[in-house]
């Protein structure tokens, strides 16, 4: 039996050739291999017929002292997805305005659907080597739409564009409902929302994201969190599904907070091969990647998507095609192929970067 | 550090007496050491960096083979809670109305404020020694209200009634909406609903939940999931949020299964003690314990309740307290103490026999 499914690097694809993921923004290294065996003998110890704490006590203090919060600051959930489907169950009804960038984490957009809410949205515009949007623009929706809930991913996903952090102070400060910031990939960036506000000035309308699936390496073990004010904890709290997290991933967690400056070193060198990569794709003919803040790079191409594909089938890697009618873009970049690439280790890129040469 | 935070048998009061959970009909016993074993062995193939399976198709597939189903039956979900979350997502609306029966398991009323849906109900009756409901009435109910979701479980929590297998037919034949019969204590009892329907007739509005937090002892890990027909189930994904299910309890799992015959052993011996504890209680002046097919028992008690909390405090017991007014009840039953006390271990069950002999 193969570990998580097909998911695991090292499956052998027809050629025999190792497939690689670079599709879900995964972090291509697992956990240190210390952590994980900390987490196996402490497993000893915990009684699995108990349901977890209810109120998730050890490990919302122990966020909350990383982070210079208190504990009554954060919710811990079932992933980041978990958070995000909290805010709608909430803070939404059923014809609610919600605001957010276009394109975005796509989870956004199904939850819309599902709740169902109108889904109000102000595009990202892709000009030569930048990723721009009109701010004026944003802040006037949040007068005439007045949403109920404003989604901001940042860094965004799939641009990689950092919202500026003014913009941000601008957003919560007009808005007349909740305003998420998803701080799922801040890692990779280099500032936080978190940087403005501490415990008795944090805004009662905000709900900071993080999660431990993407820097800290721990997809599998689905754990999410959201830093809040008191009041809007409370809010959260009433919709929260009892018992939420297990205890096995609640004790890794907090395992995990130990090994924090191993998981920085791990950003730090997936930060340069991010850098690294975008700048090699974008010496090459009809290629482009965008700046990106985050650990995936948007890819244009002028190359035809089927070819692409085919050729990245043929070598056993895996990235994620983007939908063009998702960007506001010039009339020239109407016939382009827009992917977004997960940076995954040094050579893997290598290897795309090669692809990509041979196909240019 | 204690694990599970404070829910672990073997956490010392104030009287250095070992205190007892008998709250939240969690299984006294927790896994076969071997599954656990097993399980530590596993975790070192896991990649944690990588997201579940989106599919959770190992596991399904062993669900259904086991229920002798097919994995287009199984819906898997994080606890059972989950699932019945997702029913209100997928088939309710605000305003909906929603069938059960009362008292049932406290998690169906609370979604039916947060979604927020009418609540319509159908007492149970107690009187002398036997819990009863009006089937005419409930049957009733289906066309008066045409409810979008019926929910009912058996055995029923906290009275440890088993409904009648003919009248859950009835219930599924006549409803006009989708029906969850909630198995989350069967193991506990002696039949199932499943014992009707295969994969080829199975329902198009008949959602079975199990879970294996119960009569497995996995609480901790937060595994529940349902089986439907394969139409039911497009709808349920639907709503299913991304990867709710983390590798480490997929993979746990997966292992129980092979550990079957080991739970079932178990189980007789709750049942056992259940039994026993049922005869003794009602052997006391002044109490009565019901019937009950699960491993809880629905207790009933002239004494205050004041003094029962009291005795229990200093004795480091916990139970969970009814509201009197969930239950139609004869004009004498009104000043009684209705307590749900889940089976524990034999010496727990005689710790709390002779608490309640003082009582008495």
């Amino acid at each position: 039996m193969l570990p998580n499914a097909m998911l695991k690097d090292g499956f052998l694809n027809d050629n025999s050739q190792l497939r690689v993921f670079l599709d879900k923004n995964e972090n291509p290294y697992d956990v240190a291999p210390a952590l994980k065996e900390e987490l196996r003998m402490r497993m000893q110890d915990l009684s699995f017929n108990r349901y977890p704490d209810m109120e998730n006590r050890r490990l919302r203090e122990a966020l909350a002292l990383d982070a210079g919060l208190d504990a009554d600051n954060v919710t811990v959930a079932n992933g980041g997805d978990e958070i995000i489907q909290m805010l709608f169950l909430a803070f939404t009804k059923p014809g609610s305005n919600v605001l957010m960038l276009r394109p975005c984490f796509s989870q956004y957009c199904y939850l819309c659907k599902i709740f169902p809410v109108k889904q109000k949205t102000v595009p990202f515009k892709l000009s030569e080597g930048e990723v721009s949007f009109d701010e004026e623009k944003f802040l006037d929706c949040l007068s005439s739409y007045s949403p109920d809930l404003v989604l901001l991913d940042r860094p965004n996903n799939p641009t990689g564009k950092s919202l500026p952090l003014d913009f941000l102070k601008e957003v919560i400060r007009l808005s007349p409902g909740v305003v998420l910031v998803d701080e799922a990939y801040v890692q990779f960036g280099y500032d936080s929302i978190l940087d403005f506000y501490g415990s008795c000035d944090f805004p009662d309308n905000l709900v900071v994201l993080r999660t431990f699936s993407k820097a800290w390496g721990m997809a599998g073990l689905r754990i999410g969190y959201a830093f809040t004010s008191l009041n809007l904890r409370k809010a959260l709290e009433r919709v929260r599904p009892p018992f939420n997290l297990n205890i096995i991933s609640q004790e890794a967690a907090l395992i995990a907070l130990k090994y924090k400056e191993w998981m920085e070193n791990r950003v730090e060198g997936i930060r340069c091969t991010r850098d690294r990569f975008i700048a090699d794709v974008s010496k090459l003919p009809g290629w482009r990647a965008y700046p990106s803040a985050a650990n995936f790079a948007l890819v244009e191409s002028c190359c035809d998507i089927g070819a692409i594909r085919e050729s990245l089938r043929i070598n056993g890697l895996e990235v994620k095609f983007l939908n063009p009618a998702a960007f506001e873009t010039e009339g020239n970049k109407r016939n382009k192929t827009w992917l977004r690439v997960t940076i995954g280790r040094e050579e893997d890129m290598g290897r795309l970067i090669n692809i990509f040469k041979n196909l240019s």
